[in-house]
Formats: C-alpha cells, structure tokens, sequence
C-alpha cells in the first residue's frame, strides 16, 4: 500500500502534540494533551500510544511510512533512548522501541532543536535552501544546522551548542560554568535577569510598577517608550544579533531561521539582529545570507518530528 | 593506465611549491621555486607549467589521475578563476584552462586555507577522523571544515571566516570593519600590535631592546620570563582559544588542528588553547574533540592540493 502520511510526536514536558502529517507537511489529523510527568514514564508513554491512535484513527497503518518523535535531551539517538530530561519522567527509557512493536512502523528519535531545524527547514521558513541555521532564542539559546541538504549532528551529537559560544569574554557568568556566553548576553533569561536588577536599582523605570518580571513585560514596556527597558532589550538582542552574526560568518549558510519566545518580541528582534549581520559579516556571507522568522511556532515540534519520520525512511 | 599519482601545486605570494604525490601522500617529486609576481601573469603562469613538467619528469601521464591547485582567494572556484588576490598578478584569471589543456589531466582549484584543512585531513593530523575543523593562526585566523568526511564550504563558498567571529563586544577594530574579532585580539598582528604599544608606553620590558618587534620576540621573552611579554601573549592566545572553543561548541568535531605559524610559538599555544576549551566547551564536547598541533608545516600546501585532486576525482 502507498505511504501516504507520517506521524509526528512533540514530547514536552507539559505537553504533548501529535499530528499525522502527509508528505508534504499538511496536518491531516492533531491532538494535543497534557503530558502529567508527575504520573510516571508508563503513564506517559501510554499517553503517547494513545495520541498516535487518535490520530491514526481513520487512516490504515500500511499507509504510514514512519513515526517520529521529539523530546528534550540528552538523548542517545542511535538506541532510541530518552537518557535524562529535567521535566520528563524518563531515565534511560527506550521511547522507540514500544512505540516500533506496537504500530511495527520505522520509528526515529531526536531532540528538540533538531526536529524543529527539520520541520523549519522541510515545511517552514527554510524550504527550498541547502544550508540553513535554525537559532532559538527562549529561556535559552539553541539551534541545528542544515548542511547541504542533511541535518548535521556533529561527532557526539552536540552540534550547534550555539549559545555557549564565547561572545564577551569575562562577560556574566553563564548555567553552563563559562563566563560571556551569548545565552547569559542575549537569551530571554538575560533580560529577566537585567530587568529585574534594575527594579532593585535607583533607575527611573516603569518596570517597577510590575509585581514580577520577566522578558514579556520588558518588550511591552520598552514599545511603550521606557528607556531603561529599552537598553536592556537593545543589548541583550545585540548579543543575540552577535550569536548570528558569528554563525553566518562560520557556517555561510542560504538562510538562518530565528525562532523561540524572543522573536515574538516585535520587529526589534529581526532589525537588531539584521543590523548585526550586517556590520559584523563578510560582505559576500551576509548579502547571500537571509534572516528569516520562524514559521511554523507551535508545530514547530509535531512538523519536525514528521519531517524526521520523512527524511530517515527516504 | 593505472592511475598512480597526482600532482599538487601550493601557489603563494613568495613562492610556488609543486610535488608529484602518490595517493596515500607520499611525494614522489617536489621542486620549490620564487612565485616573482611581479613579472605579471603569463611569467607566472610559464613558472608554474615548468614546476608541474619537472616534477612529472620520469613518470608518463597517463599514470596521473588529476591536478590539484591551492591558491589565495577570493576564487571562483568552479569556473577555475582566481578573482584576486594582492599578492598575486591575476585578475579574473582562469589558471585551471591552461593547466588542463595542456595535461589533458582534470585539474581542480581551491583557496588556500581549504587545501590546507584538506592536507591535514588525508595525509597530516585530521588523518582518520569524520568531522575536523582546522584552525591557522598567524597574521590572520582562518580556516576549513570537513564534514562527514566532506569539505564544507558553506553557500558562497566563504564558510569558517572564523577570523572573524566576534569574540569581545566592543574590543578592538578588525581590518574587516568588524569590533573585537578573534583576528583582532588573538593572531600574530594582534600580539604585534600589542607589543608596539608596550614599547611605546613607559612599560619596563625587553621587548624595548629590539628595533623591530614582531610575535616571534614576543614569544622569544615570554619565555625568557619578561612579564609584559608573558602578559600580550597569554592574553593573545586566551583568545584564540575562545574561538578554538567556539568551534568546538558548534562543530563537536572529533579533533580541532591547530597550524599557522603561531603554533611554533612553543607548548603555551596548545595548553593555553586547550585550557579555554576545557573552560568553555560542554562537558560532552570537550571530552571527545581532540585539538592537536598540523603535521604538514610548510608542506601543507602542496599536499593539501595533492590531496584535492585525489578527493574530486573519487
């Protein structure tokens, strides 16, 4: 029988979405439900079979060429295990082969900034380029890379640990020990914590008229016109611009696609950025180059994971 | 015929080195002669067809599969022009036509730094690995990727501009335009530049005793114990290890090969280049990418053209 669909799985920590996809990116069929990490890795990974049957439901599985999964990391990719997640259940869990046995479908894994570099790259912003460099930029900043039509993973499979490159020496200390990585510069986490030093500062600030804050309220009130706000945004963006300007210069790639909470922050972000590109690259790397926004947001994670199912059984 | 051999030439600004190389990189022939650019375009051209027929000499060449041509940039590489380059008479000028033409042997061109990383791939310290990065550092930073086993040479054929990742928001100007490149904080100019400052300041120092200060006398008393020296070249090449860590970071290679003429400079360079990665590098990553020092020195080039030639046409 033909194979007409894949299955895609966003395994999150609050949630998850499953879709049946076909080859060309439509959702057929979609579910989403909260993923109760608290109920234990058998819990959840009946959750996950049921998702699939949901969406399986009118479909033959003989037309299903493949299933596949996202999930934060660290992961072993090459024996389908989830190795260890802060918010997930599961500790050297085997999460393909279950799912393999019950549907006797190809079944793949892969983390999370990966799937999304692949669901970018097949059905979003990056369709139609050879190489491309997907940055997210949230609470932290990630990526993957696309290299000349394949999803480069590197020698252990830690490729792309872009916000843990070095953009200001000496810079505040970063989660992962080094000091002045462009995450503790440019990530959401930073203009949180910039922020929240102004509020307990003397600076003159509307920031301080909220009881917490976070990235959120620094965009809205640095639109509003706050000047304190404002300089938080305009540099921690300016390091996120760095981070992409330094990834252009060393991977000269057709496209880097920007996505994560940050660049939902208003024309800002992608201006900053551009600006950086632009004055920090070769002229031949960044007049090629273009700076995309992500396109696909919250499926982002279930497109990925099919674009996985699609590219591994190709 | 058995094809038995191939034939690489290193062309630079001094000088022309040619060698007839079996396909494991054993140099059969080799003949180094003055590039004497000056002399204009067909002199060098005649210059490098008489190198290329001395080192075929005793050898028919039907036994030889393919040349390869290492050269500054910026080239087209697939239309066989070297562009430009300062230090050269060619101008638009298609070096790859004559060569074939008159061997009847394919003939490939790449820039200098491609070649290189190429060299040390096949035939120097990369030998064995799937995914190697080479670092040079002596007046400028640069440097080439092998990927999967493969030259990555990015969209536009400019990818690992490395020199200029930007290492220190707001640090010194580049000759690219740039702030605070690692090329403006961490090459032999930058150690260079830096020296000149100590020698034209009231800094007490044995740097003062040279009419000319370049890195090597940087080098030179450093190790004799002069602390301004020590300080410069610390702080030099605590740079050059943060974008050696960089890599590490976005590649996860298997090694990082160090080469270039600040390498020479004694152990300082690689513990203090490894030091950073150790600092600044996931765990993951750092424990596996090996860095070690290029093993093809003056003979890089050449055989790193040798070894172009055998790559394309496999």
């Amino acid at each position: 029988m033909e194979k007409k669909y894949v299955v895609g799985v966003d395994l999150g920590g609050t949630k998850i979405y499953t879709a049946l996809v076909d080859l060309e990116g439509n959702v057929k069929n979609e579910i989403v439900i909260k993923t109760e990490a608290d109920q234990g890795e058998v819990a959840v990974l009946n959750k996950i079979l049921n998702t699939i049957d949901t969406v399986l439901n009118n479909v033959d599985i003989n037309e299903v060429a493949a299933i596949g999964i996202g999930s934060p990391g660290p992961l072993d990719v090459e024996n389908g295990l989830i190795v260890y997640t802060p918010n997930l259940p599961f500790k050297n869990f085997n999460i393909v082969k279950p799912i393999k046995e019950k549907y006797n479908v190809p079944t793949y894994l892969d983390n999370d900034a990966n799937v999304a570099t692949l669901g970018e790259f097949m059905f979003g912003a990056g369709k139609g380029t050879e190489n491309m460099v997907f940055v997210t930029a949230s609470t932290g900043i990630g990526g993957g890379a696309i290299i000349n039509g394949k999803l480069f993973r590197g020698s252990t499979g830690n490729a792309l640990e872009i916000g843990h490159m070095t953009v200001m020496k000496g810079g505040p200390r970063c989660g992962c020990g080094n000091d002045g990585c462009g995450e503790s510069l440019g990530s959401g986490t930073a203009i949180m914590r910039r922020a929240n030093e102004a509020v307990n500062s003397n600076a003159v600030t509307s920031l301080k008229d909220y009881s917490e804050v976070t990235a959120k309220e620094v965009f809205a009130e640095a639109e509003k016109g706050d000047r304190v706000a404002n300089e938080i945004l305009t540099n921690a963006l300016s390091y996120l611009g760095i981070t992409v300007a330094n990834i252009a210069n060393t991977f000269d790639p057709d496209m880097i696609v920007i996505g994560g909470g940050v660049v939902n922050g208003g024309d800002i972000v992608l201006e900053t950025i551009k600006q950086e590109v632009e004055n920090r690259c070769l002229r031949s790397i960044s007049s090629h180059c273009r700076i995309e926004k992500a396109m696909l947001d919250g499926k982002a994670g279930m497109l990925g994971a099919a674009a996985l199912a699609i590219l591994e059984t190709k």
